[in-house]
């Protein structure tokens, strides 16, 4: 295998750009349809799954760096991206397994035990969701393949990310009840019963019909339109769309949906 | 000002036993009586007070590192602890403040700019609740002084961390609606009226009296035993107590007290 030569300079001399000793994974999550998937990578010198994710820039706020990083893999700008907890465990990384010589014959790069990239890493996982239909995965440079999997249907991933994918689900679970979430995932005007089937499907429970929808409506978030939609010989039900302004003051300040 | 050999050996060789580069800042809340508190410590080298906080040892899992942390400044092992928020922003620290010859000048010991300590450091947020009457607040060998400060009287404080407060209050709110929080901070046996109060200190704001105990009950968290306590001439409340079983399973799994 020949590394190109910026992956093998990121190896060699990546401290002086990124902050050794800490990375950030990637939950991104995909809705569409009724179907809730999860973004994963297959990195080049692993031989499973994991989570998409990388290093903080020293220039960089933690945000930023996750956002820089769901933006390559999913070439979406802007996401709902939100913290939902940092790993550090000694043994998360399986550390002593590392075989400078195997990696050296794979590689034809001289990765010795005080690589700052061999040691331990404290990893801040972030969550972000969106509308898989409209994303084009990228693997980028450390990967060979980047791709959706139905969140029923994910294989055992490398290091603790099966623990960072549960505890990203729980997180957004939890948090539903506390931002507004739906504006990636939902086209611009929609149904009661369309955004029903979001929080149904990101929440993985049946919910009360007349109880969401309403509860959205009553803070403000949703605002009824004058269009309706004809899905049926008797069936024409109104439009709604996020008031913009309520959305984001949501966003920043909180709610309870309770 | 000499310093004492443990310290002058932790600024020089520190990283040998801990992770560089990532830190730990706990947010201790204090309850009694309708109090709400939270512990700030005064730094040695600094001016102002901040959270308490320090570094991961190698072999440690992070909330062990919390754990270990709260313990040493309350006196009180196994509290309630969770993360909140790992803060990372180059500019958090203030580093191009650093003065070499002033640190010698003050200490007598070299730290030159390349001190693992003197470089870009993220800091993962914890946050805890005791019953301040219960602690006696130790400074450590970092701090000269560690004391509870109300709620409402917190100094402006070092580094980021009137975010770290702030951001800390905020989740400690939201989780109150999704853990049972209580067991360190009410006697074994305590009115309705009692529980009440302390949900109503935490959350910062008034409570329908008949509604928060009420979903504690119904969800198996509190039993009403059998005794009374007698607060007037015509009143004697029943005293209640947590179901320990029920407590700690919804600690792991979480609730919806909504």
């Amino acid at each position: 295998m020949n590394l190109d030569e910026e992956l093998k300079e990121f190896i060699l001399h990546g401290y002086r750009h990124y902050i050794p000793h800490v990375s950030i994974d990637c939950a991104i999550f995909g809705y569409h349809e009724r179907q809730l998937k999860v973004l994963l990578i297959k990195h080049k010198f692993l031989d499973g799954w994991c989570l998409p994710g990388g290093y903080i820039k020293r220039t960089e706020k933690l945000v930023e760096a996750a956002s820089r990083n769901v933006k390559e893999r999913t070439g979406i700008d802007g996401l709902f991206l939100q913290q939902f907890k940092t790993f550090g465990d000694p043994k998360r990384m399986n550390l002593e397994e590392f075989d400078e010589e195997k990696w050296f014959a794979l590689t034809g790069v001289r990765m010795n035990r005080d690589n700052w990239l061999i040691d331990q890493t404290i990893s801040i996982g972030f969550y972000s969701i969106t509308d898989f239909s409209l994303t084009v995965p990228q693997p980028g440079i450390m990967a060979e393949d980047c791709a959706w999997f139905d969140i029923h249907e994910i294989p055992v991933l490398e290091f603790d990310h099966d623990e960072m994918v549960k505890e990203a689900l729980h997180t957004m679970r939890v948090q539903l009840y506390h931002y507004p979430i739906g504006y990636n995932m939902l086209p611009e005007k929609f149904t009661l019963a369309e955004i029903h089937s979001l929080y149904e499907t990101l929440l993985g429970k049946k919910l009360d019909i007349s109880n969401f929808p309403k509860k959205l409506i009553a803070l403000g978030l949703l605002k009824k339109t004058a269009e309706k939609r004809k899905i049926g010989a008797h069936r024409s039900p109104h439009l709604y769309r996020f008031d913009k302004l309520c959305y984001e003051n949501a966003l920043k300040e909180g709610l309870v949906l309770s």
